[in-house]
C-alpha cells in the first residue's frame, strides 16, 4: 500500500462534470489500495473573482484581509469535493490549510511553509480516509490565514507529500506530461517519459510554465517523486526526478520565453565597479536580469546588455540611469521585441556538440542570434520575436526530427 | 466608551454599494468613541448559491461538508467589509468564527454555542481596532467548522454581546424597526420605541420575523439590550429589553401567520390517555403543535384538533394514525387553508377586555373565528386564509385607530 498525494488545479474543479471526474481519479486510487491526499485549488476563475470584488471596494486593501478572502475559494473546492467522493461511498474528510497543519511565516499572500503539523492528518489516514486539502494556504503565528502566492497548490502537495514520505506526488493539469516543446505549435513535440528536477526547472525559467517552479526546488530538495499528467486523458505522465534512465535524448526540450526585454547601456566608461554599480542598483529594485553580455572595452568605452521580465524594461532603465546619471536618455535603450530560446538537457554536459547544433540549425533557417548564454545543462539564446516560432521549429526539428 | 455589537444580515452587504454603506454606519459609531464589534451574514443569495452546487454534486452530502462549504460565505463578506473600513483610515480586522473564540457543540449546520474564548477579542479591542466577526459559525471539538442554522448571525451577534457585556446589541434589517403590523400590507401601521423580550418572542412565533427567537431568547437570558433598526434609513429603531416605560398601548402588535395547517382528529374514544397517546407520538417526530382543541365528549368520543407547521402537516397525520390504528383515514382531516391571527402585548394581562374586543372586531368585520388560543401576553385565533389580510387590518384598526 502506497501514499499517494494528487494536486488539482483550478482548471481541474472548475465546475460540478470536472469536479465529479476528479473524485473518479481520486476514488480509483483510493480503490487499488492506496492512501490518498488529494490538494485542490480554488475553482476556475475564483479568486480572480474574489479579487475583482475586493478591488472594487478598496484596491488599497491590506494583504492579510486578501488572504482572509481569496482563500474562501479553496474552502468551497475542497467541500464540494468531498461531497463528490462521499456520493462514490467512500469515506472522507476535507481540511482547511490550518486543519492539515500547514504553518506558514507571517508574509501574507506570499507566504513560505515553516512546518506542517501532522498529527490530524495520520489520524484521518488512520482512519482510512480520503484527505482533500486545501491547497495554496497556511496559518501563521498569529492565528491569521496566509496564502502562498499563485502556483501556490503545487507546493502545497509537494510540501505534503515531503513531510508524509508520500510514496508520489501527482500533479494534475490540462497537459499531459512535459513536452519536448509546445505540442500546440510544434507537430513534432514529443511527450517525455521522465525528466530531471534541474531539467525541469531550467525549462520553466525559459517559459515552459506546467510546474511552479517553487514545488519543483522543493520536491528535488526532499527527494519527492512528482507526476505531471492530465486530469482528462487518463494515461501516465512525465516523472520528474533526480537521476532518470538515460535515454537517447541528447536534450530534453525546447522552450521559448517572450516575457523578455533587453536593455542595451551604451558608451559606459572602461573601468572596474561599472558592472557592479549597475547590478546593485538593479538587485535594490528586485528586478531579475537574465542572460548579461559585456562587450570588449575600446576607446575607453564598453557596453552592457542584459535582459529582463518585459514589465520590468522600464524600471530597469530608471535603475540605470540612476546608476550613471551622466548617461543621455538614448544611451540606454530598451527593445522588448525579443524572444529567448533555450534547450534544457542534463546530456548535454557530455555531448560539446550540442551548442553547434543549436546555433547550425538556426543558421540554416536564416535566424540571427543577438546574445547567447549557457548553463550546464541549457543554452539559450535571444532572438527577434518574429522569428521566435520558427527558431523553435528548426531547433527541435534539428534535436527531434521527424520520421 | 460603550461597547457596542452591530450586526448586518446577508441583504445588507449584498454588492459593493451596500459594503460600502455598511462600512458607513461602523466608522460612524467607532466615531464616535465607541468599541465596535461588527457581526456580518454571507453576502445576498451566497449561500443558497453554494448549496446549490453542493446539491448538484451530491443531494446527500455530509453535514460536516455542507458546514466547511457555506461558512466560507461570511468569511467572504467579512473580509470585504473590513476591507471598506480600511479605506475610511480606520484599524480593523476580520476574523472567523473560531478566531472570534466560538465553541460550539458538534450539530453540524444547527450547532449550539458552548463557549467564547474572549482572549483574542479583547486583545484586538486592546488595540483599538474594529472587529468584524463572521456570523453563523464556530468550531466543534473535532477543530471542525460547525454552523448555527438559518438566522444564526443574529444568534452570534447578542452571544458575543453578552459574553462580552456589550452595552448594547444592534440588529441591523431591512426594516427601520418593530411595528405593530406588517407595514406593507398595513397603513396604520405604527413603529414601536420600545417592546420586551417575551414580546418579541410571541410576535416572532406568530409569524413576525424580524429577528429570530434563539437570538431573542438569548438576549433575554443575558440581559443583553437589542435595538432592531434599518441599514438603509439611518434613524432610530426598536430597543428590545426586559421592562420597557409603560406606553398607552395595550397590545404591541397584530400579527399573521400562514405557515399553519389544522388537523382534526374525530370521533376518539373519550377515555383517559389518548391526548397523551396522540402528543407523545408528535413529540417523538419532533412536530412543533401550536393550537390544540379538544371537543367536549359526547356519545363516547370527543374530537382533538390541532395545528402544526404546513409542511408537517402529513408528518402529522402519519402519526396520529400510528396512534390511533383503528382510525379511518377520513377521520383525520387536514386543513391548510387557514391563518392564525396574533395579537401580542404584556398590557393585556391587566386589561381583561382584550379579547373580547379582538373578537368584536372580527364579527364586525363578519370573520369567522375557528380555533381560539390564549397565554398571558398572546391571543391568537384561527381563521380562512382568504379572511387573514381583512383580519389583520381589523384587529389592527380596533387597537391603533387611524386618525
Amino acid at each position: 500500500m502506497a501514499l499517494i498525494v494528487q494536486k488539482f488545479g483550478g482548471s481541474s474543479v472548475k465546475d460540478a462534470e470536472c469536479i465529479n471526474r476528479v473524485a473518479g481519479i481520486v476514488a480509483d486510487t483510493y480503490s487499488e489500495g492506496n492512501d490518498v491526499i488529494v490538494v485542490v485549488s480554488a475553482q476556475g476563475d475564483t479568486t480572480d473573482d474574489l479579487i475583482d470584488k475586493a478591488n472594487e471596494i478598496n484596491p488599497k486593501h491590506s494583504r492579510r484581509e486578501h488572504d482572509m478572502l481569496v482563500s474562501a475559494g479553496e474552502q468551497i473546492s475542497i467541500a464540494l469535493l468531498a461531497m463528490a467522493i462521499e456520493k462514490l461511498g467512500l469515506p472522507v474528510v476535507s481540511l482547511l490549510g490550518w486543519q492539515a497543519g500547514f504553518s506558514t511565516n507571517s508574509s501574507y499572500t506570499m507566504a513560505r511553509i515553516k512546518k506542517i503539523d501532522k498529527e490530524r492528518l495520520h489520524n484521518e489516514l488512520d482512519a482510512h480516509k480520503i484527505i482533500v486539502v486545501a491547497g495554496f494556504q497556511g496559518l501563521n503565528k498569529y492565528d491569521d490565514i496566509t496564502t502562498l502566492g499563485r502556483g501556490g497548490s503545487d507546493t502545497s502537495a509537494v510540501a505534503l507529500a515531503a513531510a508524509l514520505h508520500a510514496d508520489k506526488c501527482q500533479i494534475f493539469t490540462d497537459v499531459t506530461g512535459v513536452y519536448t516543446t509546445d505540442p500546440r505549435k510544434v507537430s513534432g513535440a514529443i511527450k517525455l517519459n521522465e525528466i530531471t528536477y534541474d531539467e525541469m526547472l531550467e525549462l520553466a525559467t525559459c517559459g515552459a510554465q506546467v510546474l511552479n517552479n517553487r514545488s519543483v526546488e522543493m520536491a528535488k530538495k526532499y527527494n519527492v517523486e512528482l507526476e505531471v499528467l492530465s486530469s482528462i486523458k487518463r494515461e501516465p505522465g512525465t516523472i520528474v526526478k533526480e537521476a532518470i534512465k538515460v535515454e537517447k535524448m541528447l536534450i530534453r526540450g525546447v522552450a521559448k520565453d517572450n516575457d523578455v526585454a533587453r536593455i542595451s547601456v551604451l558608451k559606459l566608461e572602461d573601468i572596474p565597479g561599472v558592472a557592479f554599480k549597475l547590478f546593485s542598483k538593479l538587485a535594490a529594485r528586485k528586478i531579475n536580469v537574465d542572460i548579461i553580455l559585456q562587450s570588449v572595452g575600446r576607446d575607453g568605452t564598453k557596453d552592457i546588455t542584459f535582459t529582463v521580465p518585459e514589465a520590468m524594461a522600464e524600471q530597469a532603465k530608471e535603475a540605470t540611469l540612476e546608476a550613471f546619471p551622466n548617461l543621455l536618455d538614448d544611451e540606454v535603450l530598451i527593445d522588448t521585441n525579443v524572444s529567448k530560446i533555450s534547450i534544457v538537457g542534463a546530456g548535454m554536459e557530455t555531448h560539446p556538440g550540442t551548442a553547434s547544433q543549436m546555433f547550425e540549425a538556426l543558421y540554416d533557417a536564416g535566424i540571427n542570434i543577438q546574445m547567447i548564454s549557457t548553463s550546464e545543462i541549457k543554452i539559450s539564446v535571444l532572438v527577434a520575436k518574429s522569428d521566435a516560432e520558427r527558431a523553435v521549429s528548426a531547433v527541435h526539428e534539428s534535436f527531434f526530427p521527424e520520421d
